[in-house]
């Protein structure tokens, strides 16, 4: 239950990202790596083919950058949203590489990079790729309503983003390193309402956020920016909020990768982006390309998940929460 | 891609089997921890949060048996069938630990089982955790038909197995050491029928079994027993078929999870046992005890999933499946 510290840090050697029309016109869109797709159906019959050829997309994308070829592959660490993980099973079957499925809901990406990095450190790998996804129209008929339906969206409702990215790692040298890490616990403190995810998720970043730093006796202001997956407005307010009323100064650094993604009231985001590849895109498009041009050189990356289903809501729990922190710095620090 | 050998093969310490009435029923009844219980609901409203009890259960015996608690374990590594594997997230917030979730389908136990023993081998703990579980009730409404519809099975359709176990890893000596690991890779031979997995997982499994004996030079006859974990009476003949053909003898040593834990004639399971607990519980109750005896000394047990959803068949999509090999020995080979 403590941080993990690595030895010889993981290097993110290349990420590729893929996202939709929506956050190619969004604030980061001149960031990803996709081009425009006229429908995000990515050229498949199914909103949920889509998804899984946007992973295969991305992953193509940063092995190309990386040099590697499949087989320098040891391992994939993938999940998504949907259920059984199908976009990570089907979308990734062409590559013919050691399969692990994750489900962290929309902390995968952080819980793939986490196990990708442990992994390396086992001494059994020498490179491995951690790959998520998640699609608007696939999320929303699962999740809430057919889109068909045109039901309306509640102010604390977020957006799920479509994209995909992935990361290949190795310990050679990189675009920067995965210097610690601390998985997260399952927090549940009682929200049930499946249109606030940020309210449900925030007690999770605080409570690894609140350990990290107890642990590690850093404060928030060590850090170029710290960073939510995708709290959007609520669950971001929320954590500024009760962090200060603890002592810890958020008001400064503290972003969320949903309130990044899109512009809030021109594209009627409601309360910021979600999903598995919120906080992943903005990590392989954005916050990779400030880490290249030296804007940032240590930042904490937090993954942020919900774990309920529609199931479970319906029968009358409420909504468990997860945060996976890494910290991410440009050199490494050992 | 190859054989992971464990330097220092991480140890299963203790195990913990719960499983519902039809299991204590079977042939291997009196090799699990869990007493009869009345109705398969665990003392809970529905199946699906009687499942997560089963998780709960199984890891708490796995702890007392271990002499540990649950702030030894640095993580946890848990898995469901069930969408959002919320059997698991919520079955566990009880344990105050590090969550890292998994969904291999019914090859989650030895995925965690894997993913565990490379945490411990990357230094960064000493103890975790793996958990799995499955529940007929939860499993039919869910891929198949409601109960109370009362569907007609096919010969080819197999049980899915209502149970969960729960293995305490760590480096000190315990019952049975995990001295190697072979991960799989998605496969899929086309099979589309969602009434017989184990056609579509045996690719899978012939697969792994394949790489793992071309790549040590091992014969089937080396090892005391050859497992795999659910393909049932379809998928295990045709392992046995395409292996001989291949020049693989496997008619004397191997057997499938699926045969062993129910009685075919008498239970009615059709073509055996399936779901994530039945390797996971042979292994906790039944295999773990033939290692106590001296029975058996060096094994291969294999977990088989199938990696499709309901939705993805009905898309017209067929079955991936994916099979992760594990050797598991009496002593410390190192």
């Amino acid at each position: 239950m403590s941080v993990i510290r690595f030895a010889n840090a993981p290097a993110i050697l290349a990420a590729g990202s893929v996202v939709g029309k929506k956050e190619v016109e969004g604030p980061l869109g001149a960031f990803f790596d996709s081009p425009v797709s006229g429908d995000d159906r990515f050229g498949k019959p199914t909103w949920e083919q889509a998804e899984g050829e946007m992973q295969r997309r991305a992953l193509t994308t940063a092995l190309e950058k990386s040099g590697l070829r499949d087989k320098d592959l040891g391992a994939i660490f993938a999940g998504d949203l949907i259920n059984q993980c199908t976009s990570s099973a089907y979308g990734l079957i062409d590559f013919d590489i050691p399969y692990f499925g994750l489900y962290g809901a929309c902390s995968t990406g952080a819980e793939g990079l986490i196990l990708g990095s442990i992994a390396l450190a086992s001494g059994g790998f020498s490179h491995v790729a951690g790959i998520t996804s998640s699609h608007n129209s696939s999320a929303e008929r699962q999740f809430r309503y057919p889109i068909e339906y045109g039901g309306q969206r509640s102010p604390t409702s977020q957006w799920t983003v479509t994209g995909a990215a992935a990361f290949v790692l190795g310990t050679e040298r990189g675009e920067a390193y995965i210097t610690e890490a601390l998985p997260g616990r399952v927090i549940d403190h009682g929200i049930s309402d499946l249109n606030n995810m940020g309210a449900a998720m925030a007690p999770a970043a605080i409570d690894t956020l609140t350990r990290y730093l107890k642990e590690t006796s850093h404060r928030p202001s060590d850090f170029d920016m710290i960073l939510t997956g995708d709290l959007g407005y609520e669950g971001h307010g929320i954590v500024v909020d009760l962090m200060g009323q603890a002592g810890f100064d958020l008001t400064k650094n503290y972003s969320d990768c949903g309130l990044l993604i899109y512009d809030r009231e021109r594209q009627d985001a409601h309360a910021g982006g979600s999903g598995c590849a919120c906080s992943a895109t903005v990590l392989a498009g954005y916050l990779l390309n400030l880490f290249r041009k030296g804007v940032i050189h240590d930042i904490l990356w937090m993954g942020t998940g919900a774990l309920m289903s529609p199931l479970s809501v319906n029968q009358g729990l409420s909504i468990p929460g997860i945060c996976h922190l890494l910290r991410i710095t440009k050199e490494n620090m050992q």
